[in-house]
């Protein structure tokens, strides 16, 4: 885990990981929603609606930015304010995703910075988009 | 699940569920994302931070999202295009939270709906607002 404090954050950082998305996680996720939309859960009406497999839960997707914030940028110090996501392409569970996430800007009187994410799968397709406003704490 | 089509949908119709999150949610969170960032898992550290426990992963409570459209509102026909997210209060292990969603615009155009979601917990607090951009497909 990161420890980095708001003082030893600059404007142009960047910060990523890789994560594959599997049953397990698509599980454990409908284990928590109870979201039980058959375009996650219900291989069939995944294809008839256009899909070649079902899709990841979008808000699972997302979920991986607790991990960019909470662990590596800025880490320890993290304390998420306010998150802006935009799904750009369907992820499919076996998914590899390489998460990359970018200061843009400092707010030096709130402490807050603004982390630009971009999340790609294994075909270097873009999937999602996101804008992160975390205080440093 | 509800099962509206995007013809069925109104401006002003709302959708709720409560949900309480405990230990176990938690658990599955880390599970999935691997967020150790202590002020989730650590109460000695969330205590002081000035909190009473430990906090519950904001990206977490953004999962419900993910029920409210895919049970919810519209349900069955749901693709979650975009969401902005407002964490306005901390959320603790053990809370219980209501989610409201209401439709305030719709997009004939492209089939998406637009729905404002407020989350209160037990004591009628606001913890988080949101706003989704929901394709009925």
């Amino acid at each position: 885990m990161n420890e980095y404090t708001y003082d030893r954050i600059e404007v142009g950082m960047k910060e990523g990981f890789s994560v594959r998305i599997t049953e397990e996680e698509m599980t454990k996720f409908l284990e928590i929603t109870k979201d039980v939309n058959p375009l996650h859960n219900d291989e069939d009406y995944a294809r008839s609606k256009g899909h070649k497999k079902r899709v990841v839960f979008g808000m699972l997707t997302a979920a991986y930015l607790s991990t960019l914030a909470g662990v590596y940028l800025p880490g320890k110090y993290s304390l998420i304010h306010s998150v802006k996501t935009k799904f750009s392409g369907a992820v499919y569970v076996g998914d590899e995703l390489r998460i990359e996430g970018t200061v843009v800007e400092k707010n030096d009187t709130f402490k807050i910075i603004i982390v630009k994410v971009v999340m790609v799968n294994q075909n270097q397709e873009k999937v999602c988009k996101a804008e992160m406003q975390i205080g440093v704490i």
